[in-house]
């Protein structure tokens, strides 16, 4: 498959190439605004994968958030919270009904030492961006509670649970498969999209038991 | 340590009864609106804890929920969301700066199959009812993501994270202690009050997940 990562450039991007890189055959496109750092990123990422001792040679690329877009199955919007609804908005002439779009953004503030969950008003990102698209073209929200800078640590081992969103059942159990084929990621249905504030919410609180407990890098199991 | 549970007839006061009481010498005092039917319960609980195997007698009574508060150090509202401001505000003569006030409650709505969180104005339930609480009164929320089903079940093997929050440190603290002493409940200071919405929402989302993945009594570790 080939998956897009906007704004892939970033620790989630990165996370995410370097782990489906590993994993699987995928070819990863990493976008970003700047062509040049897009290649560059693209780059680094396929020597980690190297020294890692990725054996055949990974399919990692980069160019315009645009380009990736059009060459992509899959277009995870890696792009930090504020800029995400913009960001789509520029794509939006790019994408299409057999494209999936993912959205792993949580809106959250920092106030008093803690963060707080700051949705948009439309009650959450995935809402919000789910009101941007145009109806046809699926949205799945996830990967929210996964620890970006563990993901792109090779070296660490991943045992956690992500919770998959969405209204469109086949898109849902794409990405879910997705999921799967990361070594310690374990994709759970979480319902229809208009939940996914439960889920967002979640990385503010991680945040906060990592700060206030010393603990980093926490993520969620359901037991 | 002497434990009221308000509204304690039902499910969670039930689990927390039998709990606590199975591994633990505290005095458990079971709150209803009516006395009668607190003190049928409480003799239930006492008979179930026998069954199970506790050699001691139980210290488990029953009266009405404001007879509970006055004798009690621990008052844990077990009332369903909709009433619990009200039943705070009915107590709040015979609370004072010495008793400990723990909210599990959460405000859920249904809403096409799936639940949705819905706070009150305030933002959660734990900072509603510091509103109406005198400010010296310490309010500690915690056991949202316990499953009252299983954890009335003595014969359910628990093994989950408890997420304790509150403002006053000594509090919070004692609180901590007494989930851990819930054989396989693991407390974990979640920080402020303020944050605690983070932790209402995850009680409509295991429910979701229940639903949706057919796994019953689902609860959460942190990983």
């Amino acid at each position: 498959m080939k998956i897009g990562l906007i704004g892939g450039t970033g620790d989630i991007g990165e996370g995410l190439a370097l782990r489906w890189g590993l994993n699987t055959e995928h070819a990863l496109l990493i976008g970003s605004r700047k062509a040049d750092k897009a290649r560059e990123r693209a780059e680094e990422f396929a020597r980690k994968l190297e020294i890692a001792g990725r054996k055949a040679k990974s399919g990692i690329t980069g160019g315009t958030n645009e380009d990736v877009v059009k060459d992509s199955e899959i277009v995870v919007l890696c792009v930090e919270a504020p800029y995400v609804v913009a960001t789509l908005r520029e794509l939006l002439g790019v994408l299409s009904p057999d494209k999936i779009v993912v959205t792993p953004a949580v809106s959250m503030v920092r106030k008093g030492g803690v963060f707080l969950y700051a949705p948009p008003p439309d009650g959450s990102m995935a809402v919000q961006l789910a009101r941007v698209l145009p109806e046809a073209i699926p949205l799945v929200s996830a990967f929210h509670t996964v620890p970006a800078h563990k993901l792109a640590d090779l070296s660490a081992t991943l045992d956690q649970d992500v919770v998959v969103l969405g209204d469109m059942k086949d898109a849902k159990e794409r990405i879910m498969g997705l999921v799967a084929e990361i070594d310690g990621l374990h994709p759970i249905d979480g319902g229809p999209l208009v939940t996914s504030s439960l889920v967002e919410s979640i990385t503010p609180l991680l945040i906060n038991l990592a700060i206030v407990n010393k603990r980093k890098n926490l993520a969620i199991k359901f037991v």
